[in-house]
């Protein structure tokens, strides 16, 4: 009897759990990203805040396979799926399966609004993340030498939609950078000059925690100098301004987007499935898509229920389920099955600043040092490589003792594009 | 009296000792790269073969003007100097001063052949590295999913043009990324299948080192499976070729090029003054050019005679050569004149691999493992920054426990482009 082929379609978080629980355990295991690296985002923001390298939250997926028998690596772009063949299109050709994890995660979404899709950061990739690096440091170059008041404090300007855990943790990383490490390398710029303005259009940031630690977070913000403005929405950009909902312009050069997210392009290509809000993809009590239990999909992309709700777009779900996807399909070779996936929420942590996090666990609530160490010690926890996290330590050891982010520079004027033929 | 102004062209390692030898000495001095940091040059061939991240090579100028009295940096890319004006123009305006001091380095060149300087790479700046790292990788991708036989070997041949240290550093730096690693992460690929070629037009390796070294050094890069080709030339190339005098052709997608350098544009900007081979400015014995005794040329863009030979464009000459600026600038404020300068030769060094290179200093010559560690100190003193020497400092143990190079990403396929308005 030949092997069974297992697909992956998609490294991230849910991916990756996935391909740990086969590996090696008598599967064909083919794993396709369009990176040959595992990207860990929790952390996207700390390198747009000079405060890592790239490197050290990436690690790459050959680094894996290379252990792992009958596993391999295929790096290609995917442009399809063909439920009634089993097999997954890619530019590097089709790719066929006898089951196929779909985990392809999201991509942001600024719900049809054109001009802000054109000017806003977002934090999804790897370049991302050092694009916004860079234009934060070049701002601070050009407010330097630029006459007039009024552009320079545009430039000095800093406006982050969205109040969930990327935007909190990087406007309190943001302002960390300004206070601490612009200014001083700016001695013609002070704090005073420079804005750091969250959004958000509910009232109290963080809304999936407990009220206190809301405020706790939004109060603590807005004592590091984070200008925070609840019940407020973005409808439009320039290059050089926000636009609010009644009419209201913050004159910026720097819009980070961290208000929406929508599964990634992916789900469209499984044609005839059911698709939920923000095009997610509509599965069964067992991941699985309808019609086709040998198809799971998981992660972002997946739009499951729990006690009636869809479970959030966020690291712990996607590896969750990754893993029930695996076991489910270990199950299903045996003949067997499992009671259907049912999230183990473990709790949820955003830091603010230093010695300063909110963080919830098994009904209990921590704030400021404590739920900051626990924050750091989770990060290192799941991030991937013995080196990454020497890295990782080094870096956070460096920042906390020295106040330094020696991160600080811009790279990557003109560039050889890289792309597969 | 108002303070003198002294500005400083380039922040490479001549700039960069300058601008050390005269912060916070009563000057107003003016720091001017396009750059917003010092690059470690000679590190730049290991970034490029995943060895290291390329953050760990550079270190922001303004992390050490935040600390020096008087001094400041301006980021900006050098379009002219009036040197009548005594005035440095940019892309920011114009910038007088009372003393110049231009370091802005050399560039590659590649002899007017167009074609290579097309479709060769080579390592002057650090996204190049970055880039190089890019395509060396995904060759091996490439090559993983190639079934046509030739263009797979085409896909494993990298050439190499130039036998200095540079050459021969990445040549050994490339196989063995190739032995240890890539052959280890595609089980599809051995090492039989890649090929390193190293091609120098000169009858031997490091030219600049003693007979029993260079052959030492030719030796031990065949013994790792290198191809040197010695008196041979590269007269031509495309994106899938390289050519060699006599009509010979290599089929190979990757052609780096470290074969010649030349001064950098600026040379071009200093009308009227004396150019050498290569383009690099004439200067007098005390580094100052002809008729400007304010204006300086220190490193690779000054021709500077010694013995009647002009000093190697290499980083200890313009490091001397900075602090000697530096100095002969406080000489002349204090109506004192210094002797002519002279390069002090402390020796030379290559790495050829793991626990080998070749040394020489004082009259004595090493080779081997003691030449490596020598290599190795060396090196990681000086870097700049203690956060960066930890980095590499890791990055290189974990590399010899564990021969493994976890940088080994391919990044930024799509990218918003950073620069100046």
């Amino acid at each position: 009897m030949s092997k069974k082929r297992v697909v992956i379609a998609g490294m991230g978080f849910g991916g990756l759990r996935a391909a740990k629980a086969l590996a090696g355990s008598g599967f064909e295991l083919t794993m396709v990203d369009r990176n040959n690296f595992h990207l860990f985002q929790p952390l996207l923001y700390q390198v747009a805040t000079a405060g890592l390298e790239e490197e050290a939250i990436a690690y790459p997926v050959r680094a894996l396979t290379r252990h792992w028998r009958g596993a391999s690596f295929l790096l290609a772009e995917i442009s399809g799926v063909d439920l009634a063949e089993k097999c997954l299109l890619t530019d590097a050709g089709k790719v066929s399966y006898d089951y196929l994890i779909v985990a392809a995660g999201s991509r942001t979404n600024y719900f049809g609004m054109e001009s802000v899709a054109t000017h806003a950061f977002d934090l999804k990739r790897l370049d991302q993340a050092e694009d916004l690096r860079n234009h934060i440091l070049l701002k601070f170059e050009q407010a330097s030498r630029e006459p007039d008041y009024q552009r320079r404090a545009a430039l000095l300007t800093f406006v982050i939609v969205g109040g969930g855990p990327t935007g909190v943790e990087f406007a309190g990383a943001l302002r960390e950078l300004i206070v601490y490490v612009l200014s001083q390398d700016h001695p013609d710029i002070s704090v005073a000059d420079t804005r750091v303005v969250l959004i958000e259009a509910a009232d109290s940031l963080l809304t999936a925690m407990p009220s206190d630690l809301r405020e706790y977070a939004c109060r603590k913000l807005r004592s590091m100098g984070v200008e925070v403005l609840l019940e407020n929405r973005v409808v439009g950009a320039t290059a050089e301004s926000v636009e609010l909902h009644g009419g209201a312009v913050i004159a910026s050069h720097t819009l980070f987007w961290s208000a929406g997210v929508a599964a990634a392009e992916m789900a469209g290509y499984l044609l005839g499935v059911e698709r939920a809000a923000a095009g997610r993809i509509v599965v069964q009590s067992d991941l699985s898509i309808k019609d086709h239990p040998e198809v799971f999909v998981v992660g972002d992309m997946a739009c499951c229920l729990q006690e009636g709700v869809p479970l959030p777009m966020m690291a712990p779900v996607a590896s969750q389920q990754g893993t029930y996807a695996a076991k489910m399909i270990h199950a299903r070779e045996l003949g067997n099955t499992l009671p259907p996936f049912r999230y183990f929420d473990k709790g949820a942590m955003a830091t603010i600043g230093k010695s300063c996090a909110v963080a919830t666990a098994a009904g209990f609530r921590f704030r400021g040092y404590i739920a900051w160490l626990a924050w750091l010690l989770l990060h290192l926890y799941y991030l991937i490589g013995f080196r990454n996290r020497m890295v990782v330590m080094m870096n956070w050891t460096y920042a906390y003792w020295f106040q330094e982010r020696q991160v600080r520079l811009i790279t990557a004027k003109k560039r050889r594009a890289a792309s597969l033929p």
